[in-house]
This record gives C-alpha cells, structure tokens and sequence, in this order.
C-alpha cells in the first residue's frame, strides 16, 4: 500500500512493535484496524469479511475469541488472512494460550477483567517467547474510582484519564517482567475528553506504541463525529500509531472513516480521486448536491488521486478552489471548466459533469497529470 | 440555551465580541453557526430556514448578500430574525455598506477579493460606528503563493497556513486603523493540515476570536470526517470560539454536526439523551444496529439529558458501559437491563427496548434522576 505521510507534525517517537507484516509505531505509517462482526467459529464467513476487508484497505483485522469453539477456528483464519490477525480475549487466559498457539499474530487483552494472575504471567511470557505482541487495553469502563478519590464533575475526565494511565502502566511493567518488549497500549474513555486526556497523559510517560480508537462510540453517524475528534486530535498532534472506529455498523464503513481520516490529516495518500464541493449559499443556482452525488458516482473506482471541486458559484467557485486539479463551477445557464484555479471554457449548464469526466480521463491518461 | 463548558483543556484568552445577544470569544460558550440556502430576496423562505435553524440550536445565522436585491430584503430578515444575522459579502464594499444599514449584526468579508481599498475602509468605519462586528475571513484559496516562493510538497501547508496567517493579521491591522475593534478571525484551508497549521499559528500571534472551519468540506459523509478533525482539534486545544461545519447538503446537518462536535467535547452540555453503543464482535447475539435504532427513535424528543448504553454482550456490556446513566445488553434469548454498571434485572431478548424506554421515563419522572 502507499501510504505516504506528509503531516508536519511530528509524529512521537516509540518503540517498534511489529504485528505480521505490518510496524506498529517507530513512525511507521498509521494503520487501520477493525473487527470481524461474524462468529469467528464461521471461517469461511470470517475469512470472507477479512477478504473484503484487507480489499478496502484494512491493515490488521481483530477477531473475538470468546470460547474455545473460536480458538479451535483460529488457526485456518490466520493461516489463510491476507492481513495480519489479532485475537481479542476477555477473562480467560486459556483462550489467549490456545490464540498464540494458533499462530494469531498478537492479542489484545485487558489485565483489569483477567483475574488469573499466574495465568495472566504465562500469556506475557508465551507471547514473548512466540514474538507476538499483546496490547495492553485499559477502558475507562473497566477502572474503579478508588476508596477516597473525590471526583469533582467538571474533572472527572482528568482524573479518570490519570487512573487509566497509571493503571495501564503498571500492567505494562508485569508484563516486561515476564520479559516481553512488543507491547502497544491503549487508553479509551467512553467519552472524547477522557479519551484525549489519557493518551496525551501517556504519551509523556513511555516509549509503547498506541492504538487509537473511542470505545462504545454509537451508530456511525454518531461514532464518526465522535471518533474523528478523538482520534484525529491525538493524531494532529503526533500521539497515535494504529487506529480503529468503532461503530455500531458494518465493519466496511469503520474502515472506511479509519481511511478518510488519515487521508483528511494527509497521514495516507489517497488512492482515488479527493472531491471538494462547496456548501452552497444564496448565490448557487444549481443542485449541487445532486451534481456532487452524480460525480462521485461517477469517478468512483477511478485509481488517480485527482483533486476534484464541483462548487456551485461562477463567480467565486474557481478562485476558492484553486488548489483542485479540476473542477466545475455551476451556474444557471452554463458554468465552467476549470483547473488550477484558471477557467479553462464555458460549458452548458447540463453538460458540466460530462466536461469533468472528460478532463478527469485526459488527466488519468498521462502526460498532463495533476500538479503537486 | 443551555452551555455547560466543562472541557479541561484551557480555552485560548481572546477579547470579547458581540454579534448582537450573542458573545463570541473571552471564553463565551463557542456558538454554533450556519449559512442560509435560500434566495436571500426570498425572505419568507430564508426567515423559515433561519427559524428552523434556530431551534435545532444555531446560535448565529449568515446570510449571503451576492447583488443589491437581497440587500434590499435584509431589513426585513435582520427585524424578524430570532438569531443574529450575519451578512456575507464578497467583492463589492456598497453591499457590505447596505447591510450595516440594514441592522446586519456582522459582515463577513475577505478583504482579498475587495479590491476598492478606500471602499474597504468605509466598511470598517461604518460596522465601527454601528457597533457590529466583522469576519475577516481569509481562505487558502485566495492567497496566492508570493512569488520566489519555492513550495516543498511535504511542507505546502505549514507555508501556506503561514501566508494566510500574515495576510489576515495586515488586514485586521488595517481594519483596527479605522477605528474597528469587534473583529472575529477565520483562516480557512481547503485541507484540514493547513487549516490547524494556520488557526495554531494564529492563537500565538492576536487576541481576535477565531471562527473555525473547513472550507470547500465537500458532501456530508466526507464533509462531518474532515470538519470533525479540522474543528475538533482545535477546540480540543483549546483554540476556537464560534465554529460551522460546511457542508455540500442542507444546513440542518450543518447544524446538528456542529452541535454534536461540542456536545463530543463537552463544550455543550446535550440537551437530549446521548446513546453510547458498542461495535458488536463475535460476541454479539443480537442484531444490535437494529435495536440501537429503535432505542434512537424512541427516546428522540426527550429533553433529558441521560446517558444510555446500549451493548451487544450480556458478558462485557454492563461493566464497559459503567459511566451510562442506563443501558441494556443484549443476548440470544435474554438481556440485562443494568444502571451505572449494575445489573437491575434479567429481562427478555423482545422486551429489552420496552424496558429501557420505562427506565428512562423513571428517570425523566424525577426523585431517581441520573447521576453525575
């Protein structure tokens, strides 16, 4: 895949952990991760969505594994996965035993639900001895306020972002001790600012990868808003190594917000055409919306990371959207071709997504790519 | 309106200005703003869009002024208006001077694309001596890169975001010369990266209040993803007082976009029920966007601003949604009804909606109301 970052912000700086064939941290490039909303016992289903998936530009894809009819699963889907594959485990340390047998690539387990602390020591040490890494993920969920701790309202994300911290630390350290290195942390709050106030607070205090994401996020519409503020802040500011929104929705449509949101912060190159369309005001004469559904429907599939403007307003449209490769600027009657901000011709007003496409394919054919 | 600010994060310090019974900037609540998309001269339909708008809580309402006929139908907008209007004018500074007239409680300009320097000082002095406010809005769009200026790719937008930054600053300086002192600022990239390199550059170098966002966002699903990041990072900062999320598609989603940012952020306390859910994994027995979608539907319109989970896990849900004031999770044949991490009672799979609804009228009756 191209990833190339070219966010100026500096990314932090962390140890390298590698899951597969895919780095995590060190500055590797951010990548996308979600779960498999299938029975995990149903490989072919699973393996399927893996598939679609991996197509849509997944990086490393979780798996739950509740019971051991998953675990027994596991290894015809690590062994067919065209992408790295995690095993989530709750409770059970057995289960996290029998997922690096099955040749998973790291596990994602959270010390404060697994009871067994000799168990716990023994999945450290199997994983290091396996060289798989294990994410240590602590939810805000998980942690109780301790005995005596005043929560004042307006704190209560700082103060929860400090136990999560602290708490996720120390099972950082239990497991060093059982000598493993490959170790990404992971911090969610059930809200934003606990959420941000917890990987800000971490990322002073060690060199372990994260992995981003908000917990319990809602239906997409919901979960977007909330995960690109929570996900995007940490990554404007360089915090963040691996990502995943979460949603209450297909799989397909958290992969796909996880990439518009690298793209959207230039930490991915887009692999298709980027379109920016104005918000329409009293000085559009066209149905824009309608204009902008039919180009997207129109260049989708398009592999040419094409900056497309379809803006409603002769007048200001090509100026404000000067930095497209192509655009359209619609009006009444007619409206124009443009690129770079330079008016190319006057075009009918019904003929306008026909003349983009045109220009889009002259581009696509070489020779007079766009400008960068 | 109810604002409950309670984001740790320190809000950037800036001077205080008023846009009619609303205060932007010294750490007011940051307002939510849209844009009409009627025909301004339209005034029976752009006074209905700005009323509609206002209930779904938009705080400040911008109208666009493109030619003398909707000037001419402002006075009757600015009279009837529940919120204040602000008028946006480009290129002409005789439309900015008949909206000051027509009681405009701001104007909207980009002194870039008004070339009649003398006309452009009028303005100032006018909105000075009317006592109203004036965007200067600067947009990536209308800078042109200096010339000698060699562009490094992978730098253009901190480059960029630093052009616009001067421009802005020689402008508000201009404008500060005619005696104008109620100046809100806006630096407005048609990428997210130049868009918080600019606004982040900025925060160092005035005290003028900032409008934040992204111009150009492009239709709703991409438009929420790069706003959310764009605005949601800054604010996270601590850097922004008045936002709108611009978007390809009516300014009703505009709106609730804006308000969910905040509400995110807890820079706006919700004035209905939030719903928290989880993703759904292998452990899920339930059809969960479905019954999320029910509960969405059944408790929209309610005013009570309680917390509700909704999981797909009778094993992990309750303990991973301990924050949620109430929630169910959901299971083959039976679910938990469970308030603060704690189960109430075992309840069955049909029944799980019916008997979160009657939890949260319980709640919404009083004397058991939600704890926070």
């Amino acid at each position: 895949m191209d990833h190339t970052p070219s966010f100026g912000t500096k990314r932090r700086r962390t140890r390298s952990v590698r899951v597969g064939d895919v780095t995590i941290g060190a500055r590797a490039p951010v990548s996308v991760q979600s779960m498999t909303k299938t029975h995990t016992e149903d490989v072919d289903a699973t393996l399927a969505q893996i598939t679609e998936l991996a197509r849509l530009g997944c990086d490393i894809i979780r798996c739950a594994v509740p019971n051991r009819k998953a675990a027994r699963a596991l290894p015809r889907i690590t062994a067919a996965s065209p992408i790295p594959v995690i095993a989530d485990i709750h409770f059970d340390h057995n289960l996290a035993l029998l997922a690096i047998d099955a040749g998973a690539d790291g596990v994602r387990i959270n010390p404060g639900n697994m009871r067994n602390r000799e168990g716990l020591k023994k999945v450290y040490r199997a994983a290091s001895e396996a060289g798989i890494k294990v994410r240590i993920g602590v939810n805000s969920g998980s942690i109780r306020p301790r005995k005596g701790l005043e929560v004042r309202p307006e704190a209560q994300h700082e103060e929860m972002a400090d136990l999560m911290v602290r708490e996720a630390l120390a099972y950082a350290e239990a497991a060093e001790k059982e000598g493993l290195r490959d170790i990404v942390l992971s911090l969610k709050g059930s809200d934003v600012p606990t959420t941000i106030a917890a990987y800000r607070a971490a990322a002073a205090r060690c060199d372990y990868p994260f992995h981003l994401g908000v917990t319990a996020a809602g239906p997409p519409n919901i979960s977007i808003v909330r995960s690109a503020i929570g996900i995007g802040t940490l990554l404007a500011e360089g915090i963040g190594d691996t990502i995943r929104v979460s949603m209450t929705g297909p799989p397909q449509e958290e992969v796909g917000a996880g990439i518009a949101m690298l793209e959207a912060l230039r930490l991915r190159a887009p692999v298709g055409p980027q379109i920016i369309s104005c918000p329409t005001c009293a000085r559009c004469e066209v149905d824009l919306s309608a204009l902008v559904e039919e180009v997207v429907r129109r260049v989708q599939g398009l592999s040419i990371p094409v900056k497309i403007a379809v803006m409603g307003c002769v007048v200001n449209g090509p100026g404000e959207a000067a930095e497209a490769d192509v655009g359209i600027a619609g009006g009444k009657d007619f409206g124009y071709l443009f690129r770079r901000g330079k008016k190319v011709r006057k075009v009918d007003a019904s003929q306008l997504a026909d003349a983009l496409i045109a220009e889009i394919e002259k581009l696509s054919s070489g020779g007079d790519g766009p400008q960068e």
